[in-house]
């Protein structure tokens, strides 16, 4: 089983290949990438794993292979760096390209040093998490952590193509399995009632890893990306829905140090934070906020927030996130599943208190 | 005596100003920042000069100044992270814009750092040398250098306006003044032989410094590389033609280790070469040659390369330029003055051969 579809950017679109055995499939992969010169960047904790299959398959296009250490710690303008001296040290030039095998930290620092690299390269995605698969793969956004704040380097930069092989989830461990499900459900909250409801029936077969199951949640979740990314580039609007749940999780992330909860962890518990508000004042039915809370809970991701957490504290980190314009934090909310909306009229006084009463009610 | 134009890409099209009195208009630089946050980038050369008029015009929407040390030698991955922490201690965001006021160096850097803050932000270029006046500003090339090559990191990024105020050029030395007209003379070259004309009669009025003569040189030079710009703005083209002289020069500015060379120095000595090269294989006439030497010689450049230089060394330079695809250097070639061309079929031995005649005839 496998699905190709595109992301629709005018003369910056990109095909989407989803299904099994992709790494493995010499034909393809030599297709896709003609007679080109490759550098394939991918971490010390993946390359083990599949960079032997895709150098197999390139053969001698294959120019450098550039490993960086495994972690969100080295998402940084260092590592950004280092990825240029080794480009550069083996004489890649403007047709080189580079291909990003990894998860979302690969892709995004890969992803950047593609755009900068010679003002400009040709790169490929191949995420190997379903976090990556489902998000940081499509879309174009690359970039680097700054001491403060995450992502506050980078460039819309769009990849030549985004290669999904589901294989390479039956290494991906539990807890990470889960978090990227954190990412597909809110495909379902914020534009797709019927996928929601899907994923309800479907949860337990995503959970066991079932191949049929994977390409359809993956396959719909980047369809949804997709047609987002394709009517807002570069996030003047809509794209900012795909934002739920992130402003209230960036605050749990960078409250405790991006050391202890993984990336979707923390947007599970943004998202319901988002829906309750959304309740609080009115906008969402209870049941829809329950409904949302039963699948985030079968999924096995959490549903609180750190309990070291004041509301201050949390309100603090929310503006001090790249989402924030003009001073006003925007916030993704929910009139009922599958419909979000960007917020910037909303009482702030307000948000404070229910956040000090979700953060109560679970001390 | 002020012009405005249009730089025609689209969505990404804007407007070059160029005038007497700019940057103490008050009117005029309110009306086009408008209500926003500013961050004025520049060095601690231009600073002294220029800062203040902008500052007087703009009032409290300057959020933060960033001063770089002035110089070749900063414009490096590390100047970029300092500008980034200044940003983000100023806490400016993705509305705020950034004016990088300065010559190439500070217009690259800082147009770099407006296409990377949180994955860019708007810029308007100030540019206060000739040579930024009449390229570097315009066409929306931005970059760093690494140790290994000039410009090896950087994107492809407009600016929203650029502002020329050749008073700015009363401040300029002559030496940097007339390494600006090689790229004046440049336009002339490549793609304008009724320009090239005008120069011939006007290259002293321009050495003079009148107002009147450099407001239309810069504007003929900004049209053309406008032109140009529009047709190919990722240089896959057309745009290389912009770099007669530059395979060369880069060769005489590294060898040199871009100290004792300006780059308008290097880009004289370069086209010439490109000239003689071309004459040699039987493209270009003598006396189309001579004329254009003669009045590169009138405008006060450089006409022989370093003696230290020898040809294989030359061609080794020539080869680890960005310019170089699949391992073949690109040259820019002339059939007359005014008509450039792109030309990777050309033998290589000949070249070698001919770099050495040239370089021999002025030991």
């Amino acid at each position: 089983m496998s699905v190709e579809f595109s992301v629709s950017l005018g003369e910056r679109s990109y095909p989407i290949y989803i299904g099994q055995n992709l790494l493995s499939d010499v034909g393809f992969l030599q297709g896709i990438v003609a007679e080109r010169s490759v550098a394939i960047v991918s971490n010390e904790t993946v390359a083990p794993l599949y960079m032997d299959a895709l150098v197999k398959a390139l053969g001698d296009r294959v120019k450098i292979k550039v490993l960086l250490p495994d972690g969100e710690q080295y998402k940084t303008l260092d590592t950004l760096s280092r990825i240029f001296d080794q480009l550069l040290g083996a004489q890649c030039d403007r047709s080189t390209l580079l291909i990003a095998l990894g998860g979302g930290v690969v892709g995004d620092v890969a992803g950047f040093a593609a755009a900068c690299y010679q003002r400009g390269i040709a790169f490929m995605q191949v995420p190997t998490t379903l976090l990556a698969q489902v998000d940081s793969s499509v879309g174009g956004k690359t970039a680097v952590n700054h001491p403060s704040g995450k992502n506050m380097i980078g460039a819309f930069y769009q990849p030549e193509a985004v290669i999904i092989d589901v294989d390479t989830l039956s290494s991906l461990d539990d807890r990470e399995l889960r978090a990227g499900l954190a990412e597909v459900i809110k495909y379902g909250l914020i534009r797709d009632e019927a996928f929601f409801s899907w994923l309800e029936e479907n949860i337990d077969r995503l959970l066991a890893r079932d191949a049929d199951a994977l390409v359809y949640a993956i396959e719909r979740s980047c369809r949804n990306k997709a047609e987002v990314v394709a009517a807002d580039e570069l996030e003047h609007g809509e794209r900012a829905l795909l934002n739920l749940g992130h402003t209230f999780g960036h605050a749990i992330e960078t409250a405790t140090d991006y050391s202890s909860w993984l990336h979707g962890e923390a947007i599970a518990v943004g998202m319901l934070m988002a829906m309750v508000f959304s309740e609080r004042v009115g906008l969402l039915g209870q049941e829809q906020r329950q409904r949302a809370e039963n699948l985030i809970k079968r999924a096995g991701l959490p549903l609180i927030p750190p309990s070291e957490l004041d509301a201050q504290t949390f309100v603090k980190h929310m503006r001090h996130d790249k989402k924030v314009l003009n001073g006003t934090i925007r916030l993704i909310l929910m009139r009922k599943i599958g419909e979000a909306f960007v917020s910037s009229d909303y009482d702030e006084d307000r948000l404070l208190l229910e956040i000090n009463s979700i953060l109560d009610i679970h001390k």
